[in-house]
């Protein structure tokens, strides 16, 4: 089961969305394409400048765009001061959803004492341990385990696949993507003798509300105290933080980041794909770091930092990188013949 | 079960494979080994030079070798022009498949409106979704989650614990590793009045015939276009593929490689282990690119590209990094002297 | 069900552990804490000198550390040459852990051919293959898939969701976190004619006694020979390890590494987060890589390790980054004029 296909006139989506419409109020729309690829009954947007040289031949019915963009355009228009804003709330309209009834599926494994509420889904072949609690509107899709001491908040969303190891409290409205590991062993050893002892990790995880956590993302619980991440924190797939990391509202990290044991980001940060963040050190609010690049020391002013080298030809990389491993000697020798 | 242990002549195995003999061929042969490690009954083969050394002592029975190096051979010989692709041909003969007999589990939790044929396989703990459809000879492996309007194209293997999320069309012959999540939503986000807004993500993925993809590999449906692989591409464990992109047919990604969104990759790439793509970027055919270089911008020419610096003892590391960082002022100061 | 909460007096723990008490040995300690936010009733430590400053403020009622740091603290102190591995060792009297009933449960599926011993237990929506073995003490949490020829040694701790795909031996006491997929295909390909032939992946994987592998974590099956895992292997979570990847003795690797295939890495390595290791190639023992480095050649002396640069604000890091692409051409001009 989802929900019924949907068709809305401009003016419709006008009305809903406060947006200034231009053109045919009654053009239908029912889906959503790209600029260059919509068909007549599709919705588009134009947000990048860049792309507003496909406007004049979009064979989208509707399109959103900035009002500077609408004043030369014949078709129809929505103009939104911020076009991709008002796209995403459009499209969500043609999203097909698949319905998660409430209920608990008969296979589902559940301890006597953990609690689901009749209005939450738990789906096919998932287990739920001690004194774990489900709470209204959550759905807890196919193939999760949920361990001991957890909560899954109200209208929070598991995907599939999900685990939750133990000790992992989600706020409400927080989606986690499959194949995610929240709760797990932080990664503590001490050297004893010449063997590695474990140390145990007896905190939790505790994610704020209106969170996502994408695919495959792993978030160690704490040592002592808890691994945190705060409201709206955005996470995309195959990122990993450590044990004690706290992580500011609003923060979004691009796919394969990783956050190294008790490290500490501000809000509004922008991590990027791919990289790193040493442990136990802290990086202020609104601080973007660039793809794979390394944060090896705490960053206390906002703005964007970076490292590693621009992409070369082999060849030339080749000789680049001969010359980087001579650079303080190649220094010194032009100083001392200099100074 | 699975099929049963073999054994072959040297002279079947040259028949079978349009090879030359040189030799024995009544040798026998019951499985294969490295050369350095092979026993009796075993076949090796000779590919890369720098192993030449070791023919003389090997103790296999049968050696696939390339014409010029069986020259001085004593022993047993086959004759390829590429000695691992034959290789890779005579030792799935050894290779034990467990078979997966045609129907489905009784504990499987297949919705009613999705179709498995008759010839497939549906392993246990299984959830398949709305409108989904297995095709014959398909494998679908234990503690797999297929959502809603999912196709598994004939002959395809989704070894175990894969999730298809939503709108994910295998063609034929692909083959998936555990823990893959494959139709995940992409990374859409918007920022309004300090909160991010999700984008809905109503694209799907689609595999073209005989691709393969890693255990834990990530592949994120299109946000309004889907996400596509072209046939023959095989990508490697821990890969994050974002949404929109478009790989090439034929290229292959190492291990824990990573491409942002609507990026597009070419045909015979090969792309290191840990390199990133960033998003909305083109890379043309045959590029290569070396373990953990970012590509940041598009490439237009074949060739091999990287970037980073080479490894240092951490010491010399230290004072050529620090070096980096006044590598523009260095270079402005000693022109302005020279200059 | 878990373990009762546990109280024990600061004397107690003296004699368990073999420290030497300060103080008032009838303390009684209900928890553990860090020196800055433990409550009275927990136990504290004091390892890095940094956070010495803390002591004389701690609610700890009592404090693990060091004889000279134990001098001047008014509180009560167990004495340790190592407080960390003393903290280790007491906080794990205090970590709740569930308890894991010998037995199988109604739900697995389980191969007629595979063996459970009786003192094992196997949890919901687990399935277990041909002539796989689950030996006694061993825990295989739910939704694990075993396939075949697996052996899970005495007293293993299958977390949740783990898969071991074939050939994969575990020796004893090894702990492995959810996700992780063991004895997937190595990425073995060969090029005919401008396709893809997938070569064979024969062999398995063999882990030694102790080893912990982390959440996501993958390590693929060796093509011929097998991928080896000394004992005492600590490996955290998303790392990636090839086909016949060999890995001495009380090495640890930080999250998100990747090695690639048929590496041999020594004995007490310390491997640090998201490093990259190539193929073929040989570290010798005592080894330290510094976070995000990349191995490209084999290391013959112990030692610390690095590549890459420090992080910069992003505007003079593309200023040197440039320059970087000069670097060979430049240093010639200077060469060229002063030699």
């Amino acid at each position: 089961m989802q929900s019924a296909p949907a068709t809305f006139t401009a003016d419709e989506l006008a009305r809903r969305f406060s947006l200034e419409l231009r053109g045919d109020g009654a053009a239908r729309v029912e889906g959503v394409g790209t600029l260059a690829g919509a068909r007549p009954g599709q919705l588009a947007f134009l947000a990048n400048p860049r792309y507003r040289g496909q406007l004049a031949s979009t064979g989208a019915t509707v399109v959103v765009m900035r009002g500077d963009d609408a004043d030369g355009h014949d078709g129809t228009a929505l103009v939104a001061p911020d076009p991709y804003v008002a796209f995403a709330k459009i499209s969500a309209l043609f999203e097909p959803v698949p319905v998660r009834a409430p209920g608990i599926h008969a296979s589902a494994d559940i301890d006597p004492s953990a609690s689901v509420d009749p209005a939450a889904h738990v789906g096919a072949f998932c287990s739920i341990g001690a004194r774990s609690r489900v709470e209204a509107g959550a759905v807890v899709g196919p193939g999760c385990v949920i361990g001991d001491d957890c909560v899954v908040g109200a209208g929070s969303e598991l995907i599939a696949r999900v685990t939750l190891v133990t000790r992992v409290r989600l706020g409400q409205r927080v989606r986690i993507h499959p194949g995610a590991v929240l709760g797990a062993d932080g990664f503590g050893l001490a050297m004893e003798a010449g063997r590695w002892i474990k140390v145990p990790q007896l905190g939790g995880v505790v994610i704020g509300d209106d969170c996502e956590i994408g695919a495959n993302t792993c978030i160690d619980r704490g040592a002592i105290d808890d691994t945190v991440l705060e409201e709206d924190v955005r996470l995309d797939n195959q990122i990993q933080i450590g044990h004690n990391v706290r992580i500011g509202a609003h923060t979004a990290m691009a796919g394969c980041a990783a956050v190294a044991g008790s490290a500490k980001i501000g809000r509004y940060c922008l991590i990027g794909g791919a990289a790193g963040v040493l442990g136990h050190l802290e990086i202020c609010d609104r601080v973007v770091i660039t793809a794979m690049s390394l944060v090896s020391s705490s960053i206390r002013q906002p703005g964007e930092y970076s490292s590693g080298t621009g992409l070369m030809d082999n060849r030339s990389w080749r000789r680049n990188a001969a010359r980087f491993k001579q650079l303080d000697s190649l220094v010194r020798q032009w100083r001392g013949r200099d100074d």
